[in-house]
C-alpha cells in the first residue's frame, strides 16, 4: 500500500518511530503533531537537534555526553575529588544528578556483565575506571549500578578489578524505596531492609 | 536544581516532551538515545525535521498536510472526483487512506463542534467544504467524523449546512469492529449491529 503521506513526512515519522517509547502509530501523531505546531516545535527542534548533533560529544575521561570534552562535570572544580561514583548509562548519571545527593564525579560504563547479551569485560570502559580510580587524590568508588543480577556481577568484577588499589568501595543500599508499600515489596528487599535497618 | 546536562541537551529533551506520547522521562530517554546513535539516527532526524519545517505545507484545499497545495491527494486526477469524504483530522485522513477502502478526495475539518472546548463552526473549515461541495462534479459527501457526541453534533451540522445542495450525504456505519468480541462492546454498538445487520 502506497504511504498515504509524502517521502519527507514519512521519512521524520520513520525516523521518530525509532525513539524508544514511539511506536508507529505515536510516531505518526508525533509528526502531525510537529507539523501543525511548526513555529513552535517543528523549527526549534529542527535547530536543537541540528545543534546536538553537532556539538554533543562523549567526555574522555568519564564517559558523560556534554558539548564539551571533559564535561561540565568533570570540569566543574568544586566537585569532591576523592569519590567516583560508578554508573551504568549516562541516565543513571543524569538520575543520580538531579537527586543531587552526591557533588562528585561519575564513570560511566556504558553497560554491565552480561552473559546473555554477551557483553565481555572489554566492551566496558573499564580501562578507564582503572586508572582514574589509581588517581592519588580518589578515596572512595561507590558502584552506583542496577539491584540486577548482571549490574551486581558487574559489581564483584569491579571489586575484584579494584582490590589492590587502596580505595574504599561501596555501593548503594538495598531497602524500601521512599513511598513505597510494604506488602508490594519482593521479600529479597525486605530482607534487606530489616537486615540494613537503621535507628530511629 | 542545576540541570545535570547541558543546555543544548535540555534543550532537546524539552523540546522532545512537548511531543503527544513523550513524557518528561521518556523524553529523556528519547534524547539520550538520539545522542548515542549520532550517524544511524540523530543527523538524519536533523534532517527530516529540517526539511519538514521547510516544505511541509497546509492544503489550501483540502487541509492535508503535504510538501506540494494542491497536495498530492487533490492533486491526483485518479480519485473519484464525485466523492468527497469529510473528516475531523490530518490523521483520519492518513488512516483512511492506510485502509484503502476510497480512492476518493478528503476535506479536513481542522475539529469538530465542541460546547465544551468552545469550538464555533468560524473555528472549522466548513466555507472550504460547502464551496467544494457545491461543486457540479461532486455526487456525496462522506462524514467519516469520530462516533462521539462532538462528532455526531458536527455530523448533523454539516448535513444541514449542506441540505440546499444536491449531493447525497452518508456517514460511516455503526457496528462491531472487526475482530471485536460482543462481550466487550456497548450497547450502542450492539444495537446499531443488529438494526444496520446485512445479509449473509
Amino acid at each position: 500500500m502506497p504511504s498515504p503521506v509524502g517521502p519527507e513526512i514519512e521519512r521524520l515519522i520513520q525516523l521518530l518511530a525509532r525513539l524508544p517509547g514511539l511506536g508507529p502509530r505515536s510516531a505518526r501523531r508525533a509528526a502531525l503533531h510537529l507539523i501543525k505546531k511548526r513555529e513552535q516545535l517543528l523549527a526549534p527542534l529542527a535547530e536543537a537537534v541540528r545543534i546536538a548533533a553537532e556539538r554533543v560529544v562523549v567526555c574522555s575521561s568519564c564517559g558523560n555526553v556534554d558539548t564539551s570534552d571533559p564535561c561540565a562535570i568533570c570540569a566543574d572544580a568544586r566537585r569532591d575529588p576523592s569519590v567516583l561514583i560508578v554508573v551504568e548509562d549516562v541516565s543513571d548519571l543524569w538520575a543520580l544528578e538531579r537527586a543531587a545527593v552526591m557533588n562528585a564525579r561519575y564513570h560511566v560504563l556504558g553497560g554491565v556483565l552480561s552473559a546473555l547479551d554477551g557483553v565481555r569485560p572489554e566492551d566496558l570502559n573499564l580501562e578507564g575506571l582503572v586508572a582514574r580510580a589509581a588517581a592519588p587524590e580518589v578515596k572512595e568508588v561507590i558502584l552506583a549500578l542496577n539491584a540486577t543480577v548482571d549490574g551486581q556481577t558487574t559489581a564483584h568484577y569491579i571489586t575484584d578489578l579494584l582490590s589492590q588499589l587502596p580505595v574504599k568501595i561501596t555501593r548503594l543500599a538495598h531497602g524500601v524505596p521512599v513511598g513505597g508499600e510494604l506488602d508490594y515489596l519482593d521479600e529479597g528487599t525486605l530482607s534487606a531492609a530489616i537486615r540494613q535497618r537503621t535507628s530511629f
